[in-house]
């Protein structure tokens, strides 16, 4: 049998897999990136499949490998392979899907790391086997992905499913987009930490583990969830405001795409699961038309960070009578 | 070559069509609802379509029509023909489809009049050939339907494309769905027209034609479009208010489904478009986000009030493999 590999690049590392054909993970391998120039993050993706292989070289042969799907923070055009931009990885228009196959000697495809998540998620996680499907992933960012009538939807110019960046707060707080009261804006890790640096400052929240009273310590939304689960009412406070949001824009999107699933994932939505889920859920009674909610289940994935491999995986063996799509 | 009947059922009207089975519609006729009871509104409707075809008996030959395809208001249930809920007919769990299909003795199909729309714009008329389209019909409510990779778009249980319900003023005013600050009670012509009738009351706005000054007399959301059109402020004012909503709801789903078309429709949308289409066009530029608008087009349906006909015969003809679909 021949092997998928995958790739879930990120801002600051990659996650490599191998995988079967039918999404099974075999084995990953992660590194931190060491330098962010695109043939480099080629190069090094491409030595952690090698190890992962067991080979010396980086050249894989085509007899292990049938190829190679990528997930990577999008804006990108799949057809030619070109990340649009990426602002963590400082990359605008980069070929690197070109670049990732020049150097393994396979076909490569590449697709958006939300979408691949939530891909993965519908195909062998804890949306199988919803034909709507809403993915949201709060880490960072606040991306999105989606299913529906049992396809992944890339709309006209491959960018469907930017959840993170409809407006939920009009002229809310300033967006990395240049809009004002996106989803990201208030309620991603970032916008958490915001939240509780500013509650520091007016000393109403003490974090702990950071060093308490240093106001211009870094707080991590990690710490925030922690200190809500605690029960500091303040931590407490700041998530739900950013759990409210999340909930205002999943009952809209409910009552719009009458979905069967939503399945949240994201670093920050795994921790602040305890508090959102119950959220979005009161969210969807409250403020969706009955009729789109009534079958709707909402929930955490259940493939983790392994989430954007196995849709990696997917897109790969999907896009094999669409030559365009692939590089190599 | 063996026609395709067509059938509008409205609040208050049937519009009755015979389409070739590509979408062409060769006549129309249209009556006022006599009678509200199902079997009374079904009759009348074969009555229609029977006239519609020369014939003296509503048992309409197979010979002349392969079957009807039904547009109606939801929500429905398609698989078994049941209108679940119709509150302007007075109807709850009726199983129309099945009725029709017993008085004309021919299959019967029946789907969403907003989706039935959206998909006829779609095949036949303004949004074609567009891969993902969001499509808003403005009048006694706000409907919506969406076309998806190419598909209409149902949900999970038929209910998808209610854009109309998504919540686009927190806290607003109270919708005929029970929720507050849906888009159609701010954006629909009633909604037009209760703010008319309060700005009447207050002196701030003459609709020359009505009984001006009488506070009681009924104002149309026709005639708030007119007054805003001879440049009366406030009249301006209400209308500009509407379009802001629906610019929010649009840019929205602009940045969650990157659509290739945005099409509006609806006996509001089509007076009030000289204002609300530069209108729509301003708030995807300023609030989706650039990647997902980059490639949208906004305009008005060219199909008019026959964009459901057209909707209601693509649903029959692609209906035929889908047996449990289909009545009779």
């Amino acid at each position: 049998m021949k092997l998928v590999g995958a790739l879930d690049i990120g801002g600051s590392k990659i996650l490599a897999g191998l995988l079967s054909p039918a999404g099974d993970v075999l084995a990953t391998r992660r590194a931190l990136i060491a330098d962010r120039r695109p043939r480099r993050v080629a190069r090094q993706a491409a030595d952690l499949l090698s190890d992962l292989l067991g080979a010396r070289s980086a050249s894989l042969r085509r007899a292990s490998l049938q190829g190679v799907g990528c997930s990577i923070p999008g804006p990108l055009d799949r057809k030619t392979g070109r990340v649009l931009l990426s602002p963590n990885l400082e990359w605008r228009n980069v070929p690197f899907g070109r670049l990732l196959s020049e150097i393994l000697h396979l076909p490569v495809t590449i697709d958006d790391d939300a979408r691949c998540a939530a891909i993965g998620e519908w195909w062998r996680g804890a949306g199988r086997p919803a034909r709507c499907l809403l993915y949201i992933v709060v880490g960072t960012g606040v991306g999105g992905g989606l299913v529906i009538n049992g396809r992944p939807v890339y709309g006209a110019g491959d960018a469907a499913g930017e959840i993170g960046h409809t407006i939920v707060a009009p002229g809310g707080p300033r967006c990395s987009c240049g809009k004002h009261g996106c989803l990201e804006a208030v309620a991603s890790g970032p916008a958490i930490e915001r939240a509780a640096r500013a509650a520091v400052a007016r000393g109403r929240l003490m974090v702990p583990d950071a060093a308490s009273g240093a106001k211009r310590q870094p707080i991590s939304a990690e710490q925030v969830v922690k200190a809500a689960r605690r029960g500091d009412p303040t931590a407490r406070r700041i998530l739900d405001r950013a759990g409210t949001y999340l909930g205002r824009a999943v009952a809209n999107t409910v009552t719009l795409l009458n979905p069967d699933r939503v399945i949240l994932g994201g670093s920050v939505a795994r921790g602040a699961a305890w508090l959102w889920l119950p959220r979005l859920r009161q969210s969807v009674r409250e403020f969706s038309l009955a009729t789109a909610a009534s079958g709707v289940r909402i929930g955490l994935g259940a493939l983790g960070e392994r989430a954007g491999l196995v849709g990696a995986c997917w897109t790969f063996m999907r896009m094999e009578d669409n030559s365009a799509s692939r590089m190599g």
